[in-house]
């Protein structure tokens, strides 16, 4: 099996059963990196096909890094290679499983057509998708999650009878009793555009229904018009998917840097100038509301959909950034003992998150865990199955607070561990964020090989270029167990071509990673220092003391588990071979590690297509345990020995 | 049996059963003219007794007439004469029932000392009441109807345990763990004072819930503090009660001219200027909100209460007064086939409806029968208990627009009929309103004897006047009962006191009511034209109309009603003779014509005071049978049959 167009003999693969189904191990990738996807979307006979490029970690398959960005392929059985659906053409081909077999003629396979959800991207890629075949009444999002489309958010189209003296019947009950398999409640406003809207549109009308509330009658049949909004919304990073709920696939996605910003990189800032100034809760509710509503803006912009014609959004945030976009005091959340105000935030109208939607629009917030088990890693469980996966799974979202979520399952385990900022680049000091310009992956050879966001001159490190670098000191012994780096003759001994390298700033030593000429000083180049990784050392341990007392207390070694999800907009691009080395995550063979995505948001889109899922992730408050950290007399202990790198 | 002191020989009270319980005929008057009752009310040692003035039909008692105007008596049993705690004072004595005996002394007696409630008063009185003796858990309000007193507002003092690392409940959940009788939910509002609230009293907090709706959370113990207002949203006049909802108690009673007025005297032309011009529809909903908050206000200032401290209103008003108050386009009310846009308005904030209560204080509007048999109906019914009472009972809320209500006991018919504008003064040359210098009683004999609101010099004529006058011409041979004035030859021969008052202005028969000075020119008096008789006679057709219909569909004759009901602000002071004596209300004896007083106030008072009689009026709906007058082939028929005056 190779990664090029195979000459393959049918017969034998389906005889010796050669070729594996997803869920197996079929790529011979090794986890490091990053890998390109370029999309060519046919969107049917009247428009040219678009173009669409992503960048996913190796491994992410094909389906998958099309969903995450917005880009539509059949299915209807959820990415499990039993729908046949998925077809696209891959450039080069790659390797074919026994459901490509089933598919597809010999020669689609040797023209590279192939089941999209099981190609695993190992490599660069150039994929042809065709145009949709059927407005699919099922959806994949999530990792792998088929969702049955049942949004909250109904348009009924109805043509009442015109009332007499002998039928006086309400306005409301003739619309009502015309939709009898729903027990509607009406708005006030509704109430108030309600006769009018019926009369100028001759009692030919479109119910816009969320849940059982009437939020509007149109004129006219407008039910193909029926869109929502799916917010991720971070303390860093705030994304935004446009959904056509009738089809339920995404018409368009975007993101931007969360406009709190300014008051602190992380939640504990902002709750703190909260505590200082009365004022800044207000500020902080503004900006985030500004956040959603320029993204909001931009999806409709680029989707050309009317923002009226949104009547949903479904926002996933930690329980801080609920809090403050809904203007509840996060300080209880900020001092022990760690207080909500409510797990379960009520439904308000999109209005009072700061977003011009349809009017009348409805948002749904999702519920919370704990203070820092929030709504993110409950859309996170919902999007990856945490609640309906047999298998033990472990799934980690990994940020300034890391979210740690254990299943054998059966019994589901959550904590919070305080990784602090390094991952986000912050406390390092050439570090960035994951923008242009920021060293996302490390190799170290007899050189030092750079993956630079953008292709451009390296400005900087990353959260998943600095767990790539000390991983790949370690590997080469600059770096020793404890986390110190080696003696400079140890180094040239054991590196040559790299140690002249291990050099210092001021007292500090440092490895330089980006020398822009052999004569900038080390102070003026990309350098990780001794501070940086130990920096590195206290949120790896913060992370790994977290899962290890979890494993602990459902009584499992590390081997046990059998799929670690890396989630949030971190953790997706970090790689598996490096999370291991350094111990970030459980040892084990890196194809167990798989790099989930924007799991919040996904689980926001789930929302949003199915009050089954939503109804899901409230009852998920009931069968998850929340197991505090910081109360713990083990836990002191344990981190201590989280701290050294590997054995 | 006399109305002064009586001298009683107990005994033979006793054994001879002479003295009626209410609900018998025991008082002697005619059901003419007015009372005045003076009730001087001791509100304990602390404080001067106060001094109120009220002005009744003859026939009321003296306890409704007091809760009608917001004086509190004691009462638990509802004015059946059953708890015999409804004592007062009347100075002069009045009838003793066998009630009276049972309760007191013979030398209270002698002092005058009566139960309220079998009172009935049938000449001017002054009236002790003693100081309430029990905080009531039950209220009287309506016409004799007991009301157990479960707000839908309730308050709810808990001391909450502080959460610890061990108890880690959020802020909400603690709350409402404590109050485990209810299904709490919670404003957005509420969770944003919800986390300083609770910290800054200690978690020591009141719950304040409506239904339930957790509407806000106020540090330390305020459960004594639970207002709320009960208003009757009238087209011309609307009224205000302030409700302790401890107590089930009126703590002040205000009323003022609806400020729609200068758009309209009435629901048809107010309808029509919204139809003219887009913006009046949001003037009109101003001026309603105006009326009501100004109103609120008045009966706050006068009770001594924050306006913070009132949850929740209720408001009876006609289904066009209801619209208007919500901003709900009323258009398809005013043109056929009548058509309202719902029955059931939803529940709002008082904020929505202009009120500055506490900020989310909530509003409930009355649900209505049809476009012209509105909430304010439905709150009367409520009041009089139509669904409860096994009599045959007829209900009249007289006006412009007239709603009738018939029941056998078991069949509840109701109906609307277009009275026009004469019961309000409008159309009539001398027409006004019910104001000081209305004239609201005539009396002709030798003379012309005038009642006038204010003791005044009289200005016009209202509409009771109206009625008593054409009775008075009718009953003297002045007016045939075709509603023609007499010949003068045939005046001059049966009443030659009062013949030479039948003159004219213009062209047009007049009889004088008031000649200021003898010379005072026939324009310039205060007069009745033929033109005001047949404006009244057209008014009294449509009504009499409508009830005679119902008795037809019911299979019932005039006699078979048990009770009359006269309703509203005009129909309370109607004379029960002469109502009879022109049609108006059925040939009855006239002790069977009861004035109900502001049915609507209170029935919107027990819709505040009761979720039981709240659901009552709701469950109204389902039980009154609605029936259409204007598509009947009989009525025109009908109505010309009731044009003429008696037999």
């Amino acid at each position: 099996m190779t990664d090029g167009v195979p000459d393959v003999d049918l017969d034998t693969v389906r005889r010796e059963g050669l070729l594996a189904a997803r869920g197996a191990e079929p790529a011979q990738h090794d986890g490091t990196g990053r890998v390109d996807i370029s999309f060519r979307v046919d969107t049917g006979p009247d428009a040219p096909p678009t173009q669409r490029n992503v960048r996913v970690p190796p491994g992410v398959t094909v389906f998958d890094a099309g969903s995450w960005n917005g880009i539509a392929i059949d299915s209807t059985c959820g990415g499990h290679g039993t729908c046949h659906k998925c077809k696209v053409r891959v450039e080069g081909g790659s390797p074919i499983t026994r459901h490509d077999v089933r598919t597809f003629t010999a020669d689609q396979i040797a023209d590279g057509w192939r089941l999209a959800c099981l190609v695993q991207a190992t490599r660069d890629l150039e994929v042809d998708v065709p145009p949709l075949t059927t407005r699919p009444k099922a959806a994949t999002v999530g990792v792998g999650r088929q969702v049955i489309l049942r949004p909250a958010l109904q348009k009924r189209y109805v043509e009442l009878e015109e009332p007499t003296l002998a039928d006086q019947r309400t306005d409301l009950d003739r619309l009502t009793d015309a939709i009898t398999d729903l027990e509607l409640t009406a708005d006030l406003a509704v109430l108030r555009r309600l006769p009018m809207v019926l009369r100028q549109a001759d009692f030919k009308v479109t119910a816009v229904i969320v849940d059982e509330s009437l939020i509007d009658v149109e004129p006219g049949d407008t039910t193909d018009q029926r869109y929502a909004i799916a917010f991720d919304l971070g303390t860093t990073t705030v994304v935004a998917t446009l959904l056509d709920l009738g089809t339920g696939t995404p018409v368009s996605v975007a993101s931007m840097l969360n406009k709190q910003q300014p008051f602190g990189a992380d939640v504990i800032t902002r709750i703190s100038a909260t505590m200082m100034d009365p004022d800044t809760l207000g500020r902080l509710q503004d900006a985030a509301g500004a956040t959603l509503a320029e993204l909001a803006d931009q999806v409709c912009r680029e989707g050309g959909v009317d923002p009226a014609t949104v009547y949903e959004v479904a926002v996933a945030g930690n329980a801080t950034m609920t809090a403050l976009a809904l203007g509840i005091d996060p300080e209880p959340l900020g001092v022990a003992p760690f207080v909500m105000s409510t797990a379960h935030p009520p439904t308000v109208l999109a209005a009072d998150i700061g977003l011009s939607l349809h009017p009348r629009a409805r948002a749904a917030l999702f519920p919370a865990l704990g203070a820092y088990v929030g709504g993110d890693i409950v859309a996170g469980m919902l999007a990856t199955g945490m609640d309906r996966d047999k298998r033990t799974r472990l799934f980690i979202d990994v940020g300034t607070n890391c979210e740690i979520v254990l299943s054998d399952g059966d019994t589901i385990l959550s904590t919070a561990a305080p990784a602090g900022p390094a991952f986000e680049g912050g406390a390092i000091r050439c570090g960035m964020r994951a923008a242009d310009g920021a060293i996302e992956t490390v190799q170290l050879d007899d050189g030092v090989t750079l993956g630079v966001i953008g292709d451009v001159e390296p400005r900087g490190l990353c959260g998943s270029g600095l767990v790539d670098a000390v991983s790949e000191l370690v590997r080469t012994g600059l770096l020793d167990s404890s986390g110190r780096f080696v003696p400079e003759h140890v180094a040239a001994e054991k590196v040559p071509a790299l140690a002249p390298r291990l050099t210092r700033v001021g007292e500090e030593r440092v490895f330089l990673l980006h020398q822009p000429t052999p004569d900038t000083p080390a102070a003026e180049c990309v350098y990780l220092s001794q501070r940086d990784v130990r920096e590195l050392q206290f949120a790896k341990a913060a992370i790994s003391t977290g899962w290890s007392l979890l494993l602990e207390e459902l009584g499992l070694e590390q081997r046990d588990v059998q799929q670690v999800l890396l989630a949030g907009s971190f953790g997706s691009y970090l790689s598996p071979a490096a999370a291991v080395r350094i111990g970030l995550v459980p040892t084990l063979p890196v194809l167990r590690i798989v790099a989930a995505g924007n799991v919040a948001g996904e689980g926001a889109k789930m929302a949003l297509l199915s009050v089954r899922e939503r109804a899901g992730a409230a009852a998920l408050l009931e069968e998850v345990k929340y197991v505090e950290l910081s109360d713990r007399p083990d836990f002191n202990d344990a981190f201590v020995e989280q701290l050294a790198f590997g054995g």
